[in-house]
């Protein structure tokens, strides 16, 4: 029985959902790491109350650690160390040193801002400064300390560790906090999990779901297995969480879909479409420079591309051609080739990926042309339709349309992604 | 006392956080809308006793509906139907006019891919088919149908509506579970909320804070109205949420903001700042069409001003400059001018803003450089200093560099909303 946990995230803000949640996520693979089980995560408003009534179900649920993020702030709504310490049954406390560090912190900016009112930052001070008796302090990465917050009695429950919201508060607090006594003491049940993840491109989900089926029937002991399939940009993940003893077991499962999927099957060491091709690029990256030229995705493929840090290494840059003006000087498209296929078209793509090439002077070169809708679509090219090439080298173009479900975020997104497999299987062949 | 919901989303891709819940914010806008008050969200992986646990959760608070998302699919991992007939005291039947309409609607997809097995999609039609007894069923976006499942016993508890994972699954069927009787039913007790959102560009939260201390010395009546505010891509929202009959005091407190935050204010109607550089550029679109040339945001803010359909009314294109050579040879940005300042620089962002400006035949033109990280700074150039310059008309360039906090997608992130400012005032000058 390994450590059990659950996460409460707190704020109107993310309850109504003006704010996504990017905390949950995260700590979520932390605590994988750790090999501890999450077991809900629940998100609840600025009311006491209800924040209560969630630390309240996991604690029935005797959940060994309950992780809180947000609500600390220096606004009356942020109010999660109050209530933790409640449920906690210990007492609130000025804690002295915690607000000379915090008024150090916030020095600097008072100066920067001269305007502010001395009397409302000492308010804020005295709060962010206000901790439940006995808890141990995590030092703020903002102005926010964190909290490790063991139960005053004897009786037990879970430990509670209060996290701010800022995801870049939180993340160096957590580092943090893995470190405290505290924390390890709620943590002794800990056992390690393996975690397998294979990632497939260009099949529906009921496939892996038959060949689960299939696993099944030639001897995989897939009750073993936490095997969970999910459709994530246009792209399945088939995860499976296991036992070190049911290793065995796994490999089994693999070799299965090695051989069922051998041609729509990418990676399976857990590495993205967007990890292979930045692999695929930096290993000559004098040689293999990319530029797009897109229309339709209007520069998320160039920021997809850009996304990860040492990305100038390889990218060149791009070129936005949403009018036909710009595909025409900017792109060179040649203005014939538009009058005769249209923009949406084979033809145009690949003249889009050619002059990304030349123009950029660039190896790799990526073209992009669609109908995002919601307007636009015809019979002959309806909304969803879009025509992708690659150019590179001496070889043929790699040039192909898809026609992409969803609304126009979904279109724009998914059509990266397709980009992202074309180019990666163009380098791969190099 | 409104009536009161819960959200449970199901799904181990999404607790473990590989897969990003996009259902729970937007049913919480859907629930808003019907007056309806969200007290909780959960996230739970795919195990039944934790689906169940949460449905209990909800049901012990005493709430008139609960939905949930997800666990729909064809695999044996897809389990929400089964627990939620459980729950509600209600057995499992097949529905074979269902049945008869899932089959009608893979035929296509089964045409499709030959090789896929028969039997394996009899078992996923007859799995997705079988629904609890008396349950009112909503037609299959995708293959799932949705379900309006009101409890068996007269002793209450709360309808559970259930729908699929898929967003775009998802939404067209909650437009057809608000029609049925069974979740009419569910909400007697709806009362409509007002709700109103100020937003502010360039302050800390902290003075917002200040401002409802001063608005409660003044005599607004705060606890009539839930005020929460939150920092979003670098902007503050103020959203409150007030019964009508607190109209007034709602007014009183916007009259003290507009007071104290003129200069900072650019919402009070819930646009955003996207929505209003859309407005500006719509408003004259022969004259006002737009070209970026970006640098570290790598396309980013190109792809944000053709998010909304009906962009290519207004946005040319876009230069993704990111090396130097793109920028003199695309951007037309001069060698020395690199050379004497850096590609960091006020001065290259001017030439970025120009070059977009003249090369896509734009009346407004942005330019944005700047160290995004994790490397690549200096003393002098800090990570998260970004250069931004916009050029329109005859005016001389509205040109800034701020110090941007966070991590690289943080920072890039950031700059196009200070870049998306910057026009927005751009455009409001003229």
């Amino acid at each position: 029985m390994s450590a059990r946990a659950g996460i409460v995230v707190t704020g109107t803000e993310v309850l109504s959902g003006r704010v996504s949640d990017r905390n949950g996520p995260w700590l979520a693979d932390r605590l994988r790491e750790l090999g501890v089980d999450l077991a809900f995560t629940a998100i609840v408003g600025d009311r006491p109350d209800d924040i209560e009534e969630a630390l309240r179900f996991m604690a029935d649920r005797d959940l060994d650690l309950v992780l809180t993020s947000g609500g600390l702030g220096p606004t009356a709504d942020d109010l999660t160390a109050e209530v933790v310490g409640r449920f906690q049954g210990r007492e609130m406390v000025l804690d002295e040193v915690l607000s000379e560090q915090i008024t150090e912190i916030i020095r600097p900016l008072a100066e920067r801002w001269p305007h502010l009112d001395r009397d409302a930052i000492e308010v804020s001070t005295r709060k962010q400064a206000t901790i439940p008796a006995g808890a141990t302090v995590l030092a703020p990465v903002g102005t926010a300390p964190g909290l490790v917050v063991p139960p005053a009695s004897a009786n037990g429950g879970p430990t509670v560790l209060v996290l701010p919201g800022p995801p870049r508060e939180l993340q160096p607090m957590w580092a943090e906090a893995v470190k405290t006594d505290a924390l390890r003491a709620a943590l002794t049940n800990a056992t390690s999990y393996r975690q397998g993840m294979l990632r497939l491109f260009g099949i529906p989900e009921s496939e892996i779901a038959e060949t689960l089926r299939v696993a099944e029937q030639e001897g995989v002991e897939l009750d073993r297995l936490e095997v969970t399939t999910c459709l994530k940009r246009g792209e399945i993940e088939v995860v499976t969480r296991y036992e070190p003893e049911a290793e065995s077991a796994y490999q089994q499962l693999v070799a299965i879909v090695q051989a069922r999927h051998a041609d729509t099957l990418f990676s399976q060491d857990g590495s993205s479409v967007d990890d292979q091709v930045a692999a695929l690029l930096r290993a000559r990256p004098a040689v293999r420079s990319i530029a797009t030229a897109e229309s339709c995705t209007g520069g998320l493929l160039a920021a997809r591309l850009t996304e990860r840090p040492g990305a100038s290494e390889y990218v060149k840059g791009g070129i936005v051609a949403y009018s036909d003006e710009v595909k025409i000087s900017q792109a060179g498209v040649p203005r014939a080739l538009i009058e005769a296929h249209g923009a949406v078209s084979g033809e145009v793509a690949q003249a889009l990926a050619d002059g990304a090439r030349s123009r950029l002077g660039a190896e790799v070169g990526v073209g992009v042309t669609g109908v995002a809708g919601p307007g636009g679509g015809t019979e002959d090219k309806p909304v969803g339709l879009v025509w992708l090439s690659v150019a590179a080298g001496e070889a043929p173009h790699m040039t192909r349309s898809v026609n992409l479900p969803g609304g126009r975020a979904d279109v724009r997104d998914r059509a990266t992604t397709v980009a992202m497999h074309m180019i990666r299987r163009t380098l791969a062949d190099r």
